[in-house]
């Protein structure tokens, strides 16, 4: 069968085609990287219209990965898909939906396990890296407790996918991202293999 | 803030936003229920008319998952995903891209990681649920192994995504499966997200 095999050709030739067809101009180049390698996982070239951004995210979010902030997860998928070779500094990536207190939390507090599992994020937040891949309420829950007066972490990837809150929590972190850079795509669209693919840019720009 | 915080309120509404924008009027019954949990994890409604599929793959699928076969998955993100609450029969879920074997078949082969951790899926194969959700190059050496003979796996979700060989292998899949049972969806788009949801739903029909 008459196919690509070369894994470094099929990179290189999958990004010189998302540099023709996606239009990148109104990006500051670091963020660029970052978007291009968000379509490479979705296959879809109209993101850049989508996105909105700090100017200082990828500056602010790659400082805290270099310097071993741990990257707090929404979802399993998300944790599990970080390129480990990618984080200089061996990170902790962690996803806390799994740990035994968070059905209890949930239960106690009237929320998803996605919410409740941002409670115990509390200890390591404050200069961490932030990345929503699944769930709104993961968004909303965060923004709460900052409103609350946690200490902020370095950077959020908010990239929560789906029909009810998605477009909300998007809106809400462009709104007023409570002092924090941030990188998010407006609408439905969303979901954990683009949140990996934007953690794996942010940690390290090479393609 | 005002927000949806009952997890099952939300599938509840998310599933019935789905039904009510797509157009399910082409699939039947079983295939339309896959497709609507592949649309809740990516967001856009308008996947089933590039969906295509074998009459048989969500009795083929479910027959083979609730009998105790293996899923083999070309991405560790596709295999942390899938809902082990959902695999009534424990089933093994497993990515090979990390044995240790696969970097040296994939140098000795001349080929991607994804396509030489298909050679360990061997004694695996026969009677498993495929699924891939990141590598084209995964599908295209599967098909050239089930055309050197390998027994055949019980169906294929083929979802890989990106510019380089995803929309081909899809297109290679529909035009011969190799008689074995399908799902997929043409074009670029894909991925692990959307991989996972249609194994949870091949797994178990409960929304």
């Amino acid at each position: 069968m008459d196919y690509v095999r070369d894994g470094a050709e099929i990179y290189r030739r999958s990004f010189a085609t998302i540099r023709a067809e996606a239009d990148l101009s109104g990006l500051p180049d670091d963020v660029a990287r970052v978007v291009v390698r968000m379509i490479h996982a979705c296959g879809m070239t109209d993101l850049p219209k989508d996105v909105r951004f700090s100017a200082d995210v990828v500056t602010a979010a790659r400082s805290a990965i270099k310097a071993g902030a741990p990257i707090l997860c929404d979802a399993k998928m998300v944790a599990s898909g970080v390129t480990r070779a990618r984080l200089s500094a061996n990170n902790d990536v962690l996803c806390m939906l799994d740990a035994p207190e968070t059905p209890g939390l949930a239960k106690a507090l009237g929320t998803t396990r996605s919410a409740a599992a941002v409670e115990l994020w509390r200890e390591r937040i404050e200069g961490a890296v932030v990345a929503v891949g699944n769930a709104p309420t993961t968004l909303f829950h965060l923004f709460e407790k900052l409103d609350a007066g946690w200490p902020k972490p370095a950077a959020i990837v908010g990239l929560p996918v789906g029909f009810i809150g998605a477009a909300e929590s998007k809106d809400e972190l462009v709104r007023d991202s409570r002092g924090v850079p941030y990188l998010t795509l407006l609408g439905r669209r969303g979901g954990s293999a683009m949140a990996v693919a934007a953690l794996n840019a942010l940690a390290d720009p090479s393609e």
